[in-house]
């Protein structure tokens, strides 16, 4: 299937799964996210004591509450009219729909700058350069980009460990009845090499671990805006 | 075992395994460098177009060897006066006995600077974010240095994915006797953040695949002194 038949598939999903998704975040249906990843990001966030955060593809708005619960000031955008409609109905928070390509094409409906912006498993797509760059210009001097995404390893499985198109079914996320999902795979290799095309330096990559198997669950990778970024800043890099 | 004990058992070791491992390497015996890493790290190496490179832990000598053959000026170093025998006694190529205390204490005997320091499966004990430290020094302004190591998640087995001291027992490596050898397992965080320890910018991490089940057999990660490193870098990090 094309490329962009998949990416519409992609975001299509998720007005689809709306519903299905709601109740299994709210009702802790998704084990990884229970035992380890929820509390995982919300540590690395608080860590960087950020004042204003921006959370790019807040779903159901739960990170967005909790952050706002902490006293901080959180703005939760996502390209689903549907998921933003559970968020704006759950009482706290501010959200508001905005597509990926909105956000690429007019940057200051994000309203920064923001001294955090967080993509909390939300970059699922196979282009995801444009995005990440324009995310690092809402970015105040000293601020962060953090990414959590499945752990490449774990994720992995059987498969080759390469670049690629899969499909999430959603089987073990409860009974509702899913729309499966198209989802790009990375391999480590590939988030570094996004990050760095997107003019990101990469401080820190962190692996919660699941808290039976010893194995991590997720990777949470740090970034902030290349000290003195260049337009030829790639010609600096290695091979 | 405390720490002392496991780095003086690690160092040793190299001495008594020094003809085993020389036959080992020379005979193409460890499947992993010969379908993979070895190949890996030379076009990594040779991507940067390096002119004088520093090979630490050159061990019996074939990295350096083979940059020679291309051209390229190398100076190879090794703890192990055993291994550095083997090295010399091997026709071409520069080496000498060092430490890495010794280098650490002495950097100038390094004869840097180079752009280019590799350490190909060298980097084996705990403490050593010294050496890192001293080996940025010795790079010219725009050199990398590049690390290679067993990929964490290959090399984490069933264990649990945290840091710790484990054991080698060459047990694929040939029919010689070998002395088992401790060496300081690390996961990819720990990589990173001794990396940034030592000021040390990461560019890249390359995931040599094994031909066979596509997954990763080696860690190649390409770093650079950060730009405009201060005393209280570490600051300016994340969490």
């Amino acid at each position: 299937m094309p490329q962009a038949d998949l990416e519409h598939r992609l975001h299509s999903s998720w007005n689809k799964n709306a519903n299905a998704w709601t109740k299994a975040v709210r009702d802790g249906l998704i084990p990884s996210r229970r035992v380890a990843t929820d509390a995982a990001i919300l540590e690395v966030l608080m860590a960087l004591r950020p004042r204003r955060v921006l959370d790019v593809g807040c779903g159901e708005g739960w990170l967005t509450r909790a952050l706002v619960a902490q006293g901080i000031e959180t703005f939760g955008v996502d390209g689903s009219p549907a998921l933003v409609q559970h968020a704006q109905a759950a009482g706290s928070g501010r959200f508001c729909t905005l597509t990926y390509e909105a956000i690429i094409k007019e940057p200051s409906q994000l309203d920064g700058p923001y001294d955090l912006v967080v993509c909390n498993f939300s970059l699922l797509g196979e282009t995801i350069v444009p995005l990440l760059a324009v995310l690092g210009t809402v970015l105040s001097s000293n601020g962060h980009l953090v990414v959590q995404t499945v752990h490449p390893w774990s994720a992995c499985g059987d498969q080759a460990y390469t670049d690629g198109w899969r499909t999430e079914s959603f089987m073990n996320f409860g009974n509702d009845t899913w729309e499966p999902m198209p989802w790009y795979f990375r391999t480590l290799n590939s988030w570094l090499t996004v990050c760095n095309q997107a003019r990101l330096q990469v401080c820190q990559c962190i692996e919660p671990l699941d808290p039976i198997t010893q194995h991590p669950l997720s990777l949470i990778i740090v970034s902030r805006v290349e000290a003195f970024a260049t337009p030829d800043a790639d010609e600096r890099g290695a091979a």
